[in-house]
């Protein structure tokens, strides 16, 4: 089984109205340690273990780009672990 | 600097209707290569390094608790990175 973990950023510059909400919510709750808090999306994909790992990449880039993410706004990373059944 | 990375999950049990609208998605686009995906929220939290890692642990636990996930439907985890600034 291979487990392929996805993450979902804006790109820099757009403005991201969660994270400084969350910013903001931590200043006022006294958290003054942290310095900054970036915000996003997580997707953990499952595909079978049969497959090669470059059909896996091939298959994760195309859902990234069409339905995971905007490409427009977002940039995706991900990385892909085989795992023992 | 410290980079904490963290995500929150729905626990096992809990309803989640956008991973069931993905997989919705990928089912009718034809990719049925893919045995299942999970979404989920990332967040990265930037920490001074002066701090010890500790300190950094122990506020990362409490505003993931307090603000960033709801206990009673969703868990989270996180790995701490000390990267040069």
């Amino acid at each position: 089984m291979y487990k392929v973990e996805v993450i979902v950023k804006y790109k820099k510059g757009i403005l991201n109205p969660e994270a400084k909400t969350i910013n903001n919510a931590l200043r006022s709750l006294g958290y003054n340690s942290i310095k900054n808090v970036q915000s996003g999306k997580y997707f953990e994909l499952t595909f079978p273990a049969d497959l090669k790992k470059s059909e896996v990449e091939n298959t994760t880039d195309e859902v990234c780009h069409k339905l995971l993410s905007n490409p427009v706004i977002e940039d995706y990373t991900y990385k892909i672990e085989k795992e023992q059944e």
